[in-house]
């Protein structure tokens, strides 16, 4: 018998990684054990935690779910997803900012499946797929999972905004050697940084994909990450961007992910939705059947019960109204954090990626490794990215928040 | 703007189909709207009704999720799965029949995805994967979604046994052309048909693989579905088989898929696994890094409420003894169901598949479309298969399952 011996198919055998983010949060509740909670600073959780380290959930969202019938929680939902759902997902995901064109909706387990069934369905095998270069490490693991590649341009110029320089030069690359491109571009509330384009820079990135698309060979599928947009400001202002999807050409599809993990905290259920918007309908029917397919044939049908609290509440405004509410209190709570954070780090003098909203803050530095093992030993954990350390401010209080930006200088000097 | 154009990439450009069950299922209910629920036979669902044609659900199940607290149910699950939900899940599956080996267990979105991972992860791209000629659909959508093929051998000998010779033929021809085989084989209560291996031609088909192992050059995937398990008698005799997947020659990989679906009536929780059972302990950790990689690289983690429910019903003895006594209410009345059929059958002479357990009974027959267009204008709504006709007695009274014989007949007869 040998140690060597592998059952699985060449292209499935991958090197095995301890997950950071699970081994930082280990050794976090070790030292919350060991020193106590209120003298460890435990940023490595991506969810809201309240300021004693506990989940915070919408009550209303709930008691939605501990009201459904049984059958409503035992049923099969239809392939494509409960109907009824993938109405208000589009409600959902635009609000008033409803996009011209034709849209259709397909019930994924949160927002990754919408990456998986993107990727798979609209790049070919050896492709790459374009991103900035911070970005949610999940994206390289499902586009290595179906053999394609990840490749990116670089997220901020050297004034902190978008760098549609960069950003043009390297889809341009991209376009010379694929004749199909899909980039994944995750605003607002970006997962690492927090940062959101402007309603300009939008504007610019749809005219260079409009302006790239005039080569009719090519194709250019837009996915919009929107996993964050509940807690990116105001409903609609945070939604505006999403009016410029409507009559592009139709060699540029666009697909909008939306995910009821974070604005209505079922991080849990996995229920979440691609919608495309197209100004050609066979594409949109095409979107719905490839859709209606690959949920056969990697998971069949999503949680029926989280599509059914959705397609609820949107349909009681009393109820809408309840959740917006205690969703208010979690962004306040939020911004409140992120302002003590982001203060402290310019008054000191910490250098942070430009940050507007979302669960996260991440901090450009050499060797993180190194950094956040220093840091460690202070009794505060973070994530080490490749670039740089990610401080999640959505599981740490405001008190912690402002004593972290110093230690974390000090670590970044020291090393 | 064009019809024909299209943005997906070719190899996800497939037929459209209307799905059967869905449209023979939205007939049935058009039917029911228009004669009287008394005067319609719906056998197309796949899921266990009363009488009436409500879902039956197994109340301690849906007692538990309800009194999980809210973080329970909320939270991120790991993404190989709750480490209690892995543990549990071996006891489930296989009861006082665990097999002698290393075994290890990642969750899935139920059986389905324990299928992707199986075919992904252990085939190469192109390959054939084997299954019966009786086989559940979606097996074929799996494997097509992933660049794969279906191929089958011959399910029933003469004498309606399992055709270990059709079996042991195909394999023979298949490793010629592939190192790996991936074999998909469902039983007991295997879907369509309700057939089941004895526990002698599971022995058979052991034997003929460890033969075929001998060549160290090839590798053998068995995976064991056993979606219908607990509906197929005395839980520790339906399972017996499962003690002869230990110590098998390392080059034999057995993955056996759980899934709450049916056994804990929770088809739209979307919860499962895959248990691999290997002589090697290398191939087990294999699996579980390849398990967890593509879990994070296609739906990330899993529905955590679901996976709770099963910890909480196996840690409480009383709990559980509830669940087994509600579950046994439903195998009483599915029996009954199923036997009415099958006595009426033989009575006329309808000749049917060897059913011996399990939600559907499937009728061999020419022109499947055909027939099943006939039994529409009789009220009686089937399922089309490639070679018959599926009639679930999960979800038909028994006094419908004794009428349907007879009305069956006449409609292949009369074609």
């Amino acid at each position: 018998m040998s140690e060597n011996f592998s059952m699985v198919a060449p292209h499935s055998k991958r090197p095995v990684n301890e997950d950071k983010i699970f081994a930082a949060s280990r050794q976090a509740k070790e030292a919350i054990e060991k020193y106590g909670f209120e003298n460890v600073i435990n940023s490595t959780v991506g969810a809201l935690l309240d300021d004693n380290g506990k989940l915070l959930v919408l009550p209303t969202v709930i008691k939605v779910l501990k009201n459904l019938p049984p059958e409503e929680i035992a049923a099969y939902a239809p392939i494509a997803g409960l109907p009824e759902y993938l109405e208000t997902v589009k409600t959902a995901a635009f609000r008033e900012c409803m996009p011209e064109g034709y849209i259709e909706a397909i019930a994924t387990p949160g927002g990754s499946g919408a990456i998986r069934h993107t990727i798979w369905n609209y790049s070919e095998m050896g492709d790459y797929i374009l991103t900035s270069d911070w970005y949610w490490g999940p994206y390289k693991t499902i586009a290595e999972e179906h053999g394609r590649k990840i490749t990116t341009y670089t997220f901020f110029d050297e004034n902190k905004n978008f760098n549609i320089k960069s950003f043009r030069e390297k889809l341009n690359q991209l376009l010379k050697i694929q004749d199909r491109v899909v980039i994944l571009l995750n605003s607002p509330a970006h997962n690492p940084t927090g940062f959101s384009l402007e309603i300009s820079e939008w504007e610019e990135v749809i005219n260079i994909l409009k302006n790239f698309a005039k080569n009719k060979d090519k194709k250019i599928i837009l996915f919009s990450d929107i996993a964050y947009i509940d807690f990116a400001g105001e409903k609609n202002k945070s939604r505006q961007f999403m009016k410029l999807f409507g009559n592009l050409p139709e060699n540029i599809l666009t697909i909008v992910s939306f995910s009821m993990s974070k604005g209505y905290t079922l991080y849990g259920m996995r229920s979440g939705a691609m919608i495309c918007i197209t100004s050609n309908k066979s594409i949109a029917e095409e979107f719905k059947n490839v859709g209606q397919f690959s949920n056969r044939g990697v998971w069949s049908n999503g949680t029926r019960s989280a599509m059914k609290i959705l397609a609820e509440i949107f349909k009681n405004s009393e109820l809408l109204s309840k959740v917006e509410t205690e969703r208010n209190v979690l962004k306040k709570m939020l911004n409140e954090r992120a302002q003590s954070f982001v203060n402290e780090a310019k008054k000191i003098g910490l250098d942070i990626c430009p940050y507007k909203s979302g669960f996260f803050i991440t901090i450009p530095c050499n060797n993180p490794e190194l950094v956040s093992e220093k840091l460690k030993k202070d009794n505060i954990f973070v994530v080490p990215l490749q670039k740089g350390i990610r401080f999640a401010v959505c599981s740490v209080s405001k008190e912690k928040c402002l004593k972290a930006p110093l230690k974390l200088l000090n670590a970044i000097k020291n090393i």
